[in-house]
């Protein structure tokens, strides 16, 4: 599903008549939200679209569904821990898990260029096969097209997904409050910057993978311990910044967050620094924010940090009632300063 | 799903060695037959996938429903009577149409390049809007990627599907036997044609229109009622031979066609001459093969006839015990001819 732009619909948009598309209509951030709402919706529009969740949640009989779609457009193909194949299962399964739901099956869709290389092909359809059995789901239906040398970009791959929503689940962003506790659950910002290390022509080295995970590992253990969890949304495009956005502009409140509580490991810190980048707009692929009552959040945390997914989770954030609703970070060296939702995107085809 | 090339996986498989993928790898035909046996099955294994049908069978709850995908690579995107945006619609509904479901809803992944004109996303979004209302169906989740300037091809766009399968409908390729009959639903070849037509370089002008349509439509009708229909499918890529070829392999008996009995327009029969092209091997996108036991025929041909995406349907050919199992055409000069599976494509980028 559509990231990062999520609540944004409730803002008033003013149309920009661009005549073109531009890499940062596919950024994540205000460029993306205009021709999601000003080209995509005005068409389209019905109620489970204009929700913009992670997933449509559609009635079957009694029992509920969460369907989503994602495409990727990953470059390079193949980048330290993953790979398209990876990423593909993950970020479909991951925008199920992050609803609650439990993965059934999935879809996939490839688009090759003539002339690429089998041996990627088995390579990537290994990862995904591997992947798959992994988040304990399968491949049911797919697709194939071939499209002439210079006309495709190698492969892009689009999977949907189906997931069960167990009964009494029902996360949603308009249940966030003043009080509520934002919990990470792991190392920030480290699939955009496997990305970028893979990049030719950027010049540090690094050993920093990509965190690319099924989420449902974890999501499991959470959703079935019966606590007070409100939301939750892996960060892609436009990182954790992107998410806490969505928040503030969904809920009208503020979200303060204590920069030196953000998990992040060294190499990354150093790295995203050379880089000039800010780690909270850099796109991870197996970590999730997740909103919970304060009642709850101690509860949640230990959940998080005995699961191999989720041991480097920490509180980062609280919701607070403070207008205008603005999400504030407390710097390390003690300032504070304001966190908006990035333009477009710092690093194109990061999934 | 995977298209014509159903149920080829009964036959033994000779390996070749490919390194790179070639246009015929997307074809629809043999060259298909060996990318998806031996490069995506052979990972991605499971009952599901393994079936190729046009959807994927799941269980939820009491219920059944259909989950299909198909990407959509067409060039030109706009063409006589349709384009890209009505032809990703047709083409999942029709999937989950010919295995009787009654199409829920729709994702749609975008993927554009950059400097892409944004007054063509505007057109392609209103087709997809009136196509997808005309069957009945909501987009309810969706995904947008931009990549880089000449690495994409204008636009590409992955629809998925899921229906509800009603109650006792189960129509399978296997159930076919000897002296059950043979119905397409209308004019053969017109949709290929209506894309050659459009395309660059070729002399001929034509008013032929793609018959890009949603099946549903009719589909509803004929499972409506009740009679003995065995099996149904869109003959998209390599057209009818590539179905007729899929049930050949799949029962092991013979097909005996009459040429004289295929619907064609004038206009496309000469369309095809003049490209020096087989139109039972040209892509249809809103025309439907059907079998149907010899008994129930003339009532399924009633009903077709009585609803305008069927008004030119009629009886083509009949299923016989004879071997070795062969596809026999009948032909208007009163001779006899193979009809064989198409080994690729005659024309690549056709949907």
């Amino acid at each position: 599903m559509q990231r990062g732009i999520n609540t944004a619909a409730k803002e008033k948009v003013i149309f920009m008549a661009d005549e073109k598309i531009v890499m940062a209509h596919g950024g994540g951030g205000v460029k993306m939200h205009e021709l999601i709402h000003n080209h995509i919706l005005s068409k389209l529009s019905n109620p489970f679209l204009n929700s913009l969740s992670d997933s449509a949640v559609l009635n079957i009989g009694s029992k509920r569904i969460c369907f989503t779609t994602d495409g990727f457009v990953v470059w390079p193909l193949e980048f330290p821990g993953g790979d398209i194949g990876k990423l593909a299962v993950c970020g479909t399964v991951n925008d199920l898990a992050v609803m609650g739901a439990v993965p059934l099956a999935l879809s996939l869709s490839l688009i090759i260029e003539e002339g690429f290389d089998l041996a990627v092909i088995d390579r990537i359809m290994t990862s995904i096969a591997e992947t798959a059995k992994l988040a304990g789901v399968n491949v049911v239906t797919g697709d194939t097209k071939v499209i002439e040398r210079a006309r495709g970009d190698g492969l892009t791959i689009t999977t949907s997904g189906i997931g069960i929503l167990p009964d009494g689940v029902d996360l949603n962003i308009n249940k966030i409050c003043a009080g509520d506790v934002i919990i990470f659950s792991g190392n920030i910002a480290e699939h955009g910057l496997a990305i970028m290390s893979a990049r030719e022509g950027l010049a540090f080295k690094t050993t920093i993978k990509t965190d690319a995970a099924p989420l449902n590992l974890l999501t499991k253990d959470l959703i079935g311990a019966g606590l007070n969890i409100k939301f939750m949304r892996d960060p892609t495009r436009s990182g954790l910044a992107g998410v806490l956005a969505d928040i503030v502009e969904a809920i009208n409140l503020s979200v303060e967050v204590v920069e030196a509580d953000i998990p992040i490991t060294p190499a990354a810190r150093h790295a995203a620094e050379l880089l000039g980048l800010d780690p909270l707009t850099i796109a991870n692929e197996g970590k999730c924010v997740i909103v919970v009552s304060q009642a709850d959040a101690e509860k949640v945390l230990a959940i998080c940090k005995k699961n191999p997914l989720g041991k480097d989770a920490a509180i980062i954030a609280k919701v607070v009632d403070k207008k205008p609703a603005i999400i504030e970070l407390k710097t390390r060296a003690g300032g504070r300063r304001l966190i908006q939702r990035p333009y477009g995107e710092e690093l194109p085809r990061i999934c």
